[in-house]
């Protein structure tokens, strides 16, 4: 058992990552506008954020830039319109998508107002990561490495990939519950195998998680207390299908007195209800239940979503065969 | 660290509750259609539910009956309209609100529909509720204490309070979060102070979680890891202000044959969704993870869901002080 004595301190080390505008962003294909994104960034330094992902750096020569908000492509140009020379304490990051990236796109670090590179792979796609990663180290960058669909992933391929990234100059490896089908219980394991290559190779470990079965908060928690530091969440747990874990609910856990919900609270109301009642949807509902319980990537329950369905167990028995 | 190879089997002591009517009645003043609650019940069996509770069993002397659906009083006759001789392997449970009941309005269990007395009570009230749940015993009912708002309550003064309970006929005793602010670590820890007298007085214990920090169906899964019989679940989640532990995630949880979550997922879709289109509100929002978060009564929070508003950073500051 987790000593409890220990949830009225807090650990140093720990990092809080907003993924509002990358995950989020998948729910309004980046449609984000400038006035939204200041004030996310504002709000982000003011509630003692550590990271702010201003999105994906998605290749153009991929997708049509027509059809997506900037932040999909989330060029340096475009982030310095909002920042400047973000001379704050909030460190600013982009995500690589494996296959859908081009590393040309990430001039040298020192040109850019970004910090940390994330990377984002599925575990059949490590070798490429590990080249995008070293690329990025090279050019100055931190990084991390987002290892997508752990729960559809043998353990043994798991440790493969672990190796491998753990011998990479990666500063941090991320379990990335992408279908929201882990408990608890089952996250703590997941944390020991990721743990016996953190350790071995000096590595941090982070976590992202979704709100399939309500449990991305949870899951961010449980992680925290198995020595997980770095922590993703996002503002009203803005992201694709169920959502993540709620940037409100992590910062009324953590302890650490540098953390502030209150600036959150008040961006939500400003700036989130606002979204909702425009009709942007996501979070928990039964169809993201079904997929994260069957272990399934949830883009059925986003279509089943979009299709404006309720018929809840006949999605069920589709899903199910 | 608990046993995941567990999770792929199950505990035949495990009982799941259904409190949708009781707590479900509180959003909006029990004024549930007899199809609705026909509907249930069937669902119900259906899904291999082991209890189901018809609602509070309220005193008439406290209760003006006009200004409520009748299963706020839940009389047997009420019940009997709906179940008949309820030949079928769902019992039924009606609580008593230790404080706003009258153990006259209890016949003997032999001439009622009703197996199981829930009694709620503050710590304070403690010998009035084992007086009707010794009452309750004596006329040949199942009983459970279920002492609410246990975050508020002193270790010493639990156990005292459990000490009495355990000397008592009761068969179970909860955990009840009332207030949602208890995260799965601090429940751990609950759950062990709960089982030094559950044990030496040879009784079950029960769960019953608030969705104030979407911890309600972690903080269930987390009890039933750690030893925890009796399961309390809400369709869709439906109680009192952010609701309570939703039955479709518990049921997809459980791993014992008997349960099914497809009756669930049928009755939310034909019976529910049209609830919260006429406006009826429950679950999750920021006002609910604030009085979780500073471990008070929801009241405040349903006033400001009452009132339609969304100035959930003035909440804060209004709730704090």
């Amino acid at each position: 058992m987790k000593q409890i004595e220990n949830m009225l301190g807090f650990r140093e080390s720990i990092k809080v990552v907003d993924a509002t505008l990358r995950d989020g962003g998948l729910v309004n294909d980046f449609f984000f506008d400038d006035e939204f994104v200041r004030r996310l960034y504002q709000a982000n330094i003011d509630a003692g954020v550590d990271y702010m992902e201003m999105g994906y750096r998605a290749s153009k020569k991929v997708f049509d830039e027509t059809k997506f908000g900037k932040w999909k492509f989330s060029g340096d140009e475009h982030i310095r319109e909002i920042v400047g020379d973000n001379n704050t304490p909030l460190k600013l990051a982009v995500m690589a998508d494996i296959g859908r990236h081009d590393k040309n796109d990430f001039d040298e670090c020192a040109n850019s107002p970004v910090d940390l590179v994330r990377v984002a792979t599925y575990i059949h796609q490590m070798p490429e990561a590990i080249d995008m990663i070293e690329d990025a180290h090279k050019k100055g960058y931190e990084t991390s490495c987002n290892i997508m669909a752990v729960s559809n992933t043998q353990e043994q391929d798991l440790r493969v990939a672990l190796e491998m990234v753990g011998q990479s100059s990666v500063d941090c490896i991320y379990i990335v519950d992408s279908f929201g089908s882990i408990y608890p219980e089952q996250m703590a394991r997941i944390v020991d195998i990721y743990s016996d290559f953190s350790v071995k190779y000096g590595k941090k470990l982070g976590i992202h998680a979704h709100n399939n079965q309500q449990l991305a908060f949870a899951n961010t928690i449980e992680c925290c207390g198995d020595g997980v530091d770095w922590l993703d969440g996002t503002y009203m747990g803005m992201g694709r299908g169920a959502g993540n874990c709620a940037m409100e609910l992590l910062l009324g856990f953590l302890k650490n007195p540098k953390y502030n919900v209150y600036p959150v609270l008040r961006f939500v109301e400003q700036n989130m209800v606002s979204l909702k009642q425009k009709g942007i949807v996501w979070g928990y509902d039964l169809q993201y239940l079904v997929t994260g319980l069957l272990n399934q990537h949830p883009r059925t329950a986003i279509q089943f979503t979009k299709e404006g369905r309720t018929d809840y167990s006949e999605f069920y028995k589709e899903t199910f065969n």
